[in-house]
């Protein structure tokens, strides 16, 4: 069992993770996660503390000379801007946030406790954990890929392009948006959203590439990869929506136009010739490219704040103002390859036992042989 | 903690579920039960399944006199088609189920073995379950509805109904649908449909009331109400998106148009004019109605057969064909009622403590009077 | 994942339980289950009901032609007793049971609520759940087998005896001990007890044959295979003490006489000459035979009551009085076999997957030859 | 839900845990956990690596001011030794330690790479997060003590000591031991063993005052409260055995002696005479005192090793050296103090909610009236 818990506040001392379940025997260098920590901090539209912050993991347990060894691996990224004693008090909700809501569950009189929280700086630990399950996935040849399809109304066109020519040409983009013209568009419509104080969302999707046929199960309601990828793509902060495959399409054609035939060729063994099921039948894997859309809402920090409430007065006020991007959508891809990538390598290991990466790959060699001669 | 597994395949002796954790005191008749796996089995476009199976539940445990007592309650409906250990082996994977998956990573040669607990009618037990724990929340006014918007292309509108007009049309409809007009060109689409030997698919919407600010958390990713909703929506057979409030929409517009501003009024507490993000920010319950919609693919099962591959001979064939619905979006919101109502009973239970319905309503009420005064 | 939960009250319709996550192409018949249900029937010193109810399981999903598909598998044993709502309400809480802390927590005015899922007629569903992780484990040749110690202060010597010869004769005795002198003793021991209107308590041993090393694990708290044994142990109705390998004796030695030394031979491998470790190191199966005490309080409803209160008057009064046994040791050993073997199917799916038994026979075959070489 | 992972080896950068769950609202200075790590590290007996460790603890997340947010708590405890990566390779398995089957388990060709791990220096980080769990427990007048019984076969005498006193003696003792000539016996015995290149176990107790009738339940076999407290005593390093109340007496005594009778008195509500169960019935608390024992095992590094196999060679040779104790029964009393403090706390917000502490004590405070008036 893949399992991981974060912590750490936006102006506490750290970021953090515990990682739980990790096969010994898998090589992680420093490197391979600090490179998606600087993914996560790119993208136009980007605020004031993504240049602030310049997050580099230290990982203070788990490898011996970065090799896992299978105990629990920590993750730690810190924050120079670390002043959350000595920050003012937030009294003025952000409509948008869980600042509201947050300080009354947890009845708490000064916001700050909430939005030091809930804010998405905690997706550092995400990207950090994400990049360790990226590393045990391509030890079997699974890779995952993001790319920005619409940002504020604008919306991308992508040719039929290849796994690799995708990546290549969306992680050029400023937006990372495999369609040249469209991230021209959104970045201009991201300035313009700026100088008006206001804020934008979009979509992206994820693409996972050579994941087997089997992981995730229909026989019980929470077992089903489908539900489970949604689960960790939706528990990303501003994300609103999850598809599949066609995704919302899927609703308005026709079952013919829709589901995938099936063919076979004794040296590729089953297959589809097309993937509208986005990789995934039944809540189980199918060998195709796991394709996932997620909505993300627009940033809930406005330039130009919205109409709130002082929280002690009750007075109208206008809502607190926090450092903040004007668009997230391209780093969110990156944290929804995290997030995906957990969920994989956590089937990955359910499946193919988890011990130790030489174990895993045995049986998982196995398996491949096994589904061979089906 | 609420907790619940089914089990039961679609052929064999029955469906069950065991649901662990309700709180004692809380009346269940057989009755409520029995309405919402009645309407389970209605809208236009069922098949001939729904005509053989007269669902009627039997609970097993945890009840004495009608009233829970603490204890996991077990709900059994029995299949009067129970013929699983004499029905032919089914050798042509369908596109679109988990026929062919499934088969392989159970390493079954019969794909029957897969498809009789893949089927949706599993949600039989779900349903169940479903109806106790929105017994359980409408002790607290917690009322759920559901109603479809979308069917194979046809778009609802819903002009701006209460919750209990949009209820009393919806159910009138024969595809639960409350726009008249939308209700007839979607039965006839169904219809159409029918004939040519091809399935539709939609869009369901699920509309929660009463629920209070407080319920879910953004201080661990998985502890947010919207990704526990999302995992239990896509959870359901066929369901391939899922979006809170605006959905979709919220990616297109800025900021400042998509995020509910606050106010606050002595009598009613803070409070929103609009509810665009459907209840939830933060991944936390704002108090307004919970709104999300849920994409369903249509049909895996046509009556014109997909091409497809017989798996033992690996010669291509048509693929099987087994008593299906043509369009069952109608019956998946009410299942979608029942999922949510199962996450949000689950987070009153954890927020509210849950060992007597007395305890809870004290401690709700404790937290009610607390959040009138925040 | 093996999870499994269980329902049912004493006198409800049945006991019932759902086991999920079992692999595929498992042989069950009905009749290994039923076996273990008249083992945990019998013993010297049971009570009248054990004479009414002759329990027969009923499996309700998860099998085809008696083979596992994957699916969970429903257990039901029919109570013929099922007159729970008739039964009159009991207010006399009996000393040792949940009674009072029970009626106290759920808010619950009649006893009877209580003690129909206290009792330990739930553990039925467990044995059925128990006979199908025994089946899995005997496919790769890992036998259990429980033995009586003690009985009311009679303690049995163990000659060292052989698995086989242990089993033998242990359960030709009417106490399940393999001393037969302290058996009749034991049974002795019984009749005085039952005469007296009183109860007896004991010990029971259990050992697990053939459990490959490296189960369970050290890298975090909840995972090692001693404290999940524990957990599962000390979750029988009455447990009230669970040790391993030596036991308390481990407390009381200087570790050079505790501690197995390790040895080698090519043939062999590594091996231990000594096993008072009972199986176990740092939370990890040694390869050795696992072997857990536990220790049962004496039944806690008595011919002659003990004092109690009535919980509507406050009046003192004598305990209630239900139908029970005076001693049930012997049937807590097959109860303590169900247990221990679901926790060690439950590990050795988690270390070699666990969707076929075909395929976790093959990582099984993969990890034998890896420590052979190791 | 309480729950936590800790993580960190022997010799790396730290000990660390994170602990998600605690409600807002709650004090926790630094010192009341120094002040348990300090009482971790003492006890007659105890090796040198004790003197060169000073456990102090950082937080790192969770608090603001001192004062819990709802937000998840990270705990690190620096090792002052972190030359992990600079450590020769071991070789040489040690009888008794997870040495040699987490090496087989994880394919691990150096032992250290499992040593590091399941070393009991893990405990210190389960010390940190369980004087958070006794600082919330203290809100509800919940206290928690341990004092040693046994060491190297020296059984304490314990006569009839109120809580205070015995918490006030064993603290004086070097060896937490609450009867004053039995400690200079067991410090005398542990001088004898290390002189003789030997180790000592015992037994030590735990014991709960102010815990409310009706934490964990019959219902469901996971959910009993004695096997939770028997999971998380028993995951300790070397533990080998659980009992509660009476213990292993209770096996050997009729039921007539030891369920303990109910009694009622208008002022103290139900009340016992005797608590020869430890406080626990049916897997609920009763409301009187929780006593548990444990029993630990010699620790497994001996000053004089025993035989042992070299994993390379597979020559025999002397189990491998490190730094140990002689004994530490006196610090395990301390570490069985965190993880009973981790599960009644987990129990306690399971029953009260746990958004703030502010909430909890309004639905305790409800709840001790019904249960006042039941």
């Amino acid at each position: 069992m893949l399992r991981y818990m974060t912590s750490g506040e936006s102006h506490g001392k750290a970021m953090l993770a515990i990682l739980d379940g990790m096969p010994a025997g898998l090589r992680v260098e420093d490197s391979i996660i600090n490179v998606d920590l600087s993914r996560r901090m790119l993208g136009h539209g980007r605020g004031k503390r993504m240049r602030i912050e310049a997050d580099k993991v230290r990982i203070l347990s788990g490898l011996r000379k970065s090799v896992t060894i299978g105990s629990p691996i920590t993750f730690m990224v810190n924050n120079i801007d670390d002043t959350i004693d000595r920050l003012p008090a937030v009294l003025h909700p952000r409509p948008g946030h869980a600042d509201l809501s947050g300080a009354i569950k947890y009845d708490l009189k000064d916001i700050r406790s909430v939005l030091e929280r809930a804010s998405a700086r905690e997706t550092v630990a995400r990207v950090a954990v994400g990049a360790v399950a990226k590393a045990l996935l391509a030890e079997f040849g699974i890779d995952i890929a993001s790319h920005v399809t619409a940002i504020g109304g604008i919306e991308a066109e992508i040719k039929d392009l290849g796994f690799k020519q995708l990546v290549s040409i969306s992680e050029r983009s400023p937006v990372r948006c495999a369609d040249p013209d469209a991230s021209k568009l959104m970045c201009a419509e991201i300035d313009d959203a700026m100088e008006e104080g206001d804020s934008l969302g979009g979509i992206f999707e994820l693409i996972v590439r050579g994941a087997p046929a089997g992981l995730g199960s229909y026989t019980q309601w929470d077992k089903r990869i489908s539900a489970r990828i949604a689960f960790a793509v939706m528990s990303i902060q501003a994300v609103r929506g999850v598809s599949f495959g066609t995704g919302i399409g899927a609703a308005h054609l026709r079952g013919s136009m829709v589901h995938d035939e099936i063919f076979y060729e004794k040296k590729r063994g089953f297959y589809r010739t097309t993937n509208n099921a986005g990789g995934i039948e039944g809540g189980i894997t199918t060998g195709e490219a796991i394709v996932v859309q997620a909505v993300m809402k627009p940033i809930a920090t406005l330039g130009l704040p919205l109409a709130s409430v002082n929280i002690r007065t009750k007075r109208p006020v206008r809502a607190a103002l926090e450092r903040a991007d004007v668009c997230a959508v391209p780093a969110a891809g990156v944290i929804g390859e995290a997030v995906i990538a957990i969920e994989l390598a956590g089937a990955m290991i359910e499946k193919f036992g988890g011990d130790s990466v030489r174990e895993m790959k045995r049986n998982y060699n196995g398996y491949k042989e096994q589904v061979r001669k089906f």
